[in-house]
């Protein structure tokens, strides 16, 4: 078989799914996807408000007006909140509003009850002039109607919940999280609830951290077992998890004839892209496209599965739950405390733990799991680099 | 009313809820919060496990082997995954054994196959020695009974996941999400599913916004309605919220008179802390200690509202959560596009669009939720600054 390596950014060009999840209808939730721009269908606020305690005015009747020489002007009522105001502001008076009433017909500005006195019952001075508009939340100010709320594509925030709120927007049309199909395969494997494993057994560790990050990603995980070193069993499995979900994960085994079994066993099911990826841990990667649904060939190790899946599959089921903005990965600058060793032309991936600014790497067979979870994040050696130095500056990307 | 004008870090320290949620059960989950340290029950692995594909051997039968001097084994069968070993390694002979497989008994390391020969059937060359546990996953190599698996109060994420199915752990002590009533609160107010307000009337943005801040912070949203203008009814719904909550958040309106309103019920249920925050937006902010349960008061402005929640409320909630390392928040350096004013000794939040590593403010009235909606993240102009000037490198805070 001809042996295909490629870097990350080849592999996840090589694999870009046309397909998008299915658009549902969904309430306005943190976290869900909108399919299209969501845009206003009335003015926001539907009405002119005031945005400061004081008096609904026409600002003519306050031109020049100053401590020195106050206007006066007769109250003709109050504003209540939550309900249209009784009467108007003709020329010469004013009302009383409070934050968010409703601006009376008639009045353009809202003067500031700290620039306003009582100098007796019924009237007010006031000690400033304001500008047409001063004071005041203007219809549409928010939005108006056609203007876009939230795009598409960005997962929703909290402020974005209350701007759809606001519009009284309570479903819109939102891609479905993905379906990802999660298989597990090897004769050794059990299930995690398994008590007592019997000798040679291994409970299974890599589904449920796949479906922890692929929530992480966005996507719902669909778990679809254990499959035995069958390629019969591997076959119909696969067949279903690619008939059914949008992205298929397998662990491909860590023994050569697993890893061999898995490769042929999708070949048939669509077109392998390459059959390594020029990473370290990570390297026995299958990437395949199985019409237009991509899978994805673990390495069998625990923890090179998760770098991989969190390399490739998470950028993937991202962009297949139609996220063109996924949020930021925090990063932190540290000083590495010790020499890492690469190779040009391959991505290293080093799980470090931070104290007071200095990145210590975390090493440990790629079998082991504790070095990724017990560090905070990791840093990447570019494939140029030949490593890195003890001292050196790294970005180390903190896991969440 | 003596009115306390506090910083975040002032009011927050004053708040230091003591109580922590509920200790449940819980099955491992992504951000599930471990209330114990999770210790491993049994070693893991269980078993001496191979590493690499090859051959089980006694490390002293391969001694000083080379490519020009190998070492002849006989092959006494093969470890077949899943399963005990049939037969054990003795002297002068070797198992083949793939990755993954239980170690024989007799064998203390193994040799890769790359490093081995067939010369000819049922016997092996190896041209290379190998040390004691060479190839080999010890027991317990990955944690020894009592060997802390997750720390407590840290948030699970997917390689913890890993390690705990590993470790057969299907269930642990863990915080439950922490309860806190949103009360909106206001006679202008109405439900956000409201299809045609009335005039004066505008749809409860803020309680939408909040929850989805709460579950962002790891806490459970209890709605609990929208509360007139009224004492009687305000102070019923709070103590209700205080009563059974674990946080409790109000709006506390945004005229004087509906501040005034909030601020004389919650003294009735508690002891006020402070009635202003030292920040912009956000300074009418009430915060309460109600016998050990922190109460926030919020501008009335949804965006005053959103700013105070994320500076003092999602921290004080991931607290209550028993979260002791909430996830970072991402950030980015950026060159401001343009003067940003503020005053010493308040803090300003500024929202942000960023583009080309340039970072834009959003201005515009505090009544407005697009200016937070539309931006990328937000910069702190901290409490000694007088400003900031175009073209100065800040740090920006991403929303996600």
């Amino acid at each position: 078989m001809f042996l295909t390596v490629m870097t990350v950014a080849e592999g996840l060009a090589a694999l870009a799914p046309s397909r998008r999840s299915a658009t549902v209808a969904a309430a306005p939730a943190l976290g869900v996807v909108p399919a299209r721009d969501v845009r206003a269908g009335e003015p926001l606020p539907a009405w002119a408000r005031a945005t400061v305690d004081g008096f609904a005015v026409r600002a003519a009747d306050t031109y020049a007006a100053s401590e020195s020489l106050p206007a006066l002007l007769e109250v003709a009522g109050s504003v209540a909140m939550g309900r249209a105001p009784e009467g108007a502001v003709r020329p010469g008076t004013a009302m009383a509003i409070p934050t968010g009433g409703l601006l009376p017909d008639g009045a353009d500005a809202v003067v500031m009850v700290e620039h306003t006195s009582e100098p007796m019952p019924g009237h007010v001075e006031l000690l400033r002039g304001v500008a047409p508009g001063e004071g005041v939340l203007q219809p549409g100010e928010e939005a108006e109607p056609g203007d876009v709320l939230v795009p598409a594509g960005r997962p929703l925030r909290g402020a974005d919940l209350g701007l759809l709120a606001a519009a009284g927007i309570g479903e819109l049309a939102a891609h479905a999280p993905p379906r990802v199909g999660i298989v597990s395969t090897g004769d050794e494997i059990v299930p995690s609830d398994t008590p007592s494993p019997a000798p040679g057994q291994v409970r299974d560790a890599c589904a449920p951290a796949l479906a922890g990050l692929v929530r992480e990603a966005g996507g719902e995980p669909v778990l679809r077992g254990i499959v035995p070193d069958d390629a019969a069993a591997l076959e119909r499995t696969l067949a279903a998890a690619v008939a059914e979900d949008d992205v298929v994960v397998v662990s491909a085994g860590s023994s050569v004839g697993a890893r061999d079994l898995t490769a042929t066993v999708v070949a048939q099911l669509g077109e392998v892209v390459c059959h390594g990826l020029a990473i370290k841990p990570g390297k026995p990667t299958l990437l395949a496209d199985c019409g237009g649904v991509p899978l994805i060939g673990l390495p069998g190790n625990p923890r090179s599965a998760l770098v991989v899946f969190r390399l490739v599959g998470m950028p993937l089921v991202q962009r297949v739950a139609g996220i063109v903005a996924p949020p930021a990965v925090a990063t932190v600058r540290a000083r590495l405390a010790r020499d890492v060793p690469s190779a040009a032309g391959r991505l290293d991936v080093v799980q470090v733990a931070l104290a007071d600014g200095v990145a210590t790497p975390r090493f440990g067979s790629s079998a082991l799991l504790g070095p990724m979870a017990g560090a905070d994040g990791w840093l990447r050696v570019p494939e140029p680099a030949t490593g890195l130095a003890a001292g050196a500056e790294v970005d180390v990307e903190l896991y969440r």
